[in-house]
């Protein structure tokens, strides 16, 4: 399905004139018309082509956006919200125009509450400047998705990442946040409880709401102590099957895994030839552990009879952080060794998510289906969520690549979709998916329908994105 | 403020009269509209007052529950949702009568993914029902309300209980569910994976909307494999506040404590009484600890050495089950021990939260206050939430008394709201607390109240709960 069967936004011209004069006026520097920084605040992440929005500000506070909200709504203008544009999807494409807010200057660690174990922050600090900041604390942010994003662009995408088997999502690790709706005014979602019962869960309809529903310009999290030692290592497997059977397995008996990064023998093959190691081209395992000193020797040794109950090994492991910094190297540097299995070819990073249970036959399948296409497609995933990328090597200037790439990506989320799954563990709808949305939520699409059209009833937050027309 | 100026639900006599007439005629036994039946279907649990709904139907399956609702929706006629009748705030009261559906008929477990850590029951599923049919599974359901609620109950109130500080609530343990929404359509809100960044959040919006945009039919719920090891002890504190330092180092070292009760000194002497315990009348805090047999070890060691920092002990535990049990006694019969303190009277529970660094100054002002009021009101927390209970014991026959249990609930609820915390942690609005949603969620009120207009117009599901006029 056409991304054009799936929205209709018209351009408002005479609203945006407006609006870009009045925000000229107001913030003078603070706001951009330049086509090249217009440009950088647009889609530019995959082969979704980049609808431009007509001026990009750069507001200092949570009241400034409630300015800019306000004056976009009084004219029916759209408002798009910009971390730092890693997302996949064409989260952050204006097809019918209007106003990008760059929450870059809005960077402030207001708070951090040690005994807590929270922090409040504005919207456009990145988790590296977050757990920079934390470093005397003792304290971290866990939730690592690849890109250095912005706190309010992760929650607005539900983001996650290679931790979350332990720690979770943004879903679990929001607290409360602060967003600018749709007629200007702002809420605070929660308190800074731990757990509340009290009304609706404002928070998770935030969270994920990719800018349909709100603004984000603070939020408040939780945060983790520093483990006391981590362990870690790699482990090979003679097959798919039996890699999942050894994470199944680890999950189940409780063992609290950190990190289990599942990567299949394509992209083993790419980081043996990258990085220079000494592994077999076969799917591994690469996981850690954290804990106390005798935890985490404790999590490994157990971890170890595991995989070889299942075949695997060898698990070779270490608790000294330079020798689990080098297993681990190749793990972190995956996307660019990727980039070597076809030079000077794109990648598309797509995910998708299943009960684990079901993990090894999706990748097989959709192994299968990378050979029968002819693509060059490696994959990694996050074993212990079921969630899992395939970087797709395309070269987005030839259209039968797109389209060949857009039939996968489209079989992929079927299969995902059929085996109880969703179509994005991770990523977001955004523009990219909203075509499987109906076929994953069924009805449940009409009332997210209903609470975008009760929020936003002009349609001006972030337009055109998630829910599709019919 | 009376709930009077909070609410305004009429009674639509003829819609009810035929509603009544056509469900008698369909469901036979299955609807009854005796006295006594609509009695037990109204709120029972403290002295706010009973509303009984006009009639009870007992469905079997979600398609009956679908025909009631749209039965319902046809003549405008409210639709109140039954699990067993065991939540604290007035949730299943009739306020504009209607029809109470009740789930108990509806208790079949009817997939357990072993795999995949997770298992789908129907909405009348009680957890001890649950966690008795899990038993040869290895596998158990955390999350323990006080009552052997039923699982659709336990998360339409958001319930938790003594293990979310480890497992967290019913918002982190739902991954999926059924409901029949006010239209009588239903919808399924997620798949069975882990996560998923797929679009509103609309299992979250349920979870916690007490029957007020829907009727949970069934859920899909989180499992977590049953701890090789547990241990678990008593450590008594000089203060309070040595206590609650004690709970935030233990949270701090990141040991993952499983339970983490609070005791006050009030509770401690009834429980010494009525369990004929050699404790000192000093506050407590209950401990439990789940993981490898040397993990439980290890983690019960390194408590001990906190709580001495703190000036608490002895700290006396055990990993042997039977005398963890004998160590723990006292706290399971806390609630009974607590009506010793005042024989013949009532027990009105009622719940907080707020940030753990404020714990100890949010129960010492509010023992000051219990002091001060001349109320007998034993205190038990679960301390690593932030979460504590007040059981004020009183002659629900007096008006002065409840008035001034009401004076002394309100002043609770200021306090915990103004120390950055909530109204409730577990037990959820209903009619008891809308006095103050507002206070906590501010303008939040307004967007809550925009989400159940747009998803139930005609203001039929649960009417006159949460969310007030206001």
């Amino acid at each position: 399905m056409a991304l054009t069967d799936l929205v209709a936004v018209r351009r408002n011209e005479e609203g945006i004139a407006a609006v870009v004069g009045i925000l000229k006026q107001r913030f003078g520097e603070r706001f951009q018309t330049n086509a090249d920084v217009r440009a950088v605040h647009s889609h530019t992440t995959t082969y979704i082509p980049a609808q431009l929005p007509d001026g990009v500000a750069f507001p200092d506070s949570r009241e400034e956006v409630e300015e800019i909200v306000r004056t976009c709504a009084a004219h029916r203008v759209p408002v798009i919200p910009f971390g730092i544009g890693s997302s996949l999807e064409g989260h952050v494409n204006a097809p019918g125009g209007g106003i990008s807010i760059d929450t870059s200057r809005m960077n402030r660690i207001l708070d951090v509450h040690a005994d807590d174990l929270d922090c409040t922050v504005e919207a456009g600090v990145t988790r590296e400047q977050l757990n920079s900041y934390l470093r005397d604390t003792g304290l971290f942010f866990p939730i690592d998705p690849g890109a250095n994003a912005t706190l309010g662009g992760m929650a607005a995408t539900r983001a996650s990442g290679t931790n979350a088997v332990r720690y979770l999502t943004m879903r679990e690790n929001v607290l409360s946040l602060t967003a600018v709706m749709a007629d200007g005014r702002s809420i605070t979602t929660a308190s800074r409880a731990r757990k509340s019962s009290a009304g609706y869960d404002l928070t998770r309809l935030l969270v994920g709401s990719e800018g349909t529903l709100g603004v984000i310009t603070s939020l408040t999290l939780k945060l983790q102590g520093i483990p006391q030692a981590i362990s870690g290592g790699v482990c090979p497997f003679p097959s798919l099957e039996a890699a999942c059977r050894a994470v199944i397995a680890t999950i189940q008996m409780g063992i609290p895994v950190a990190r289990i990064e599942l990567v299949n023998a394509l992209q083993m093959r790419a980081m043996i030839n990258y990085s220079k190691l000494d592994y077999p081209e076969s799917p591994c395992l690469f996981v850690e552990f954290h804990g106390s000193e005798a935890g985490v020797v404790e999590q490994a040794e157990l971890f170890g009879e595991i995989t070889a109950e299942y075949g695997g090994g060898p698990f070779l492991w270490t608790k000294v952080a330079e020798e689990r910094a080098k297993l681990w190297k190749a793990r972190h540097e995956a996307y660019w060794s990727s980039l070597t299995l076809r030079p000077g070819a794109k990648g598309l990073s797509t995910d998708v998510c299943v009960p684990i249970s079901r993990l090894a036959d999706c990748i097989a399948e959709t192994e299968a289906d990378i050979a029968e296409m002819g693509l060059i497609a490696p994959i990694v995933g996050h074993a212990g969520d079921g969630n899992f990328h395939v970087l797709v090597l395309l070269d987005p200037d030839v259209p039968a690549e797109i389209a060949r790439t857009e039939e996968f990506v489209g079989r992929l989320n079927r299969r995902a979709i059929s085996m109880e799954g969703t179509c994005t563990g991770e990523h977001g709808i955004g523009q990219g998916k909203m075509g499987f949305l109906r076929l994953e939520h069924g009805d449940g699409v009409d009332y997210m329908r209903m609470i975008k059209q009760a929020l936003d009833p002009q349609d001006i937050m972030n337009p055109g994105k998630i829910i599709p027309l019919s």
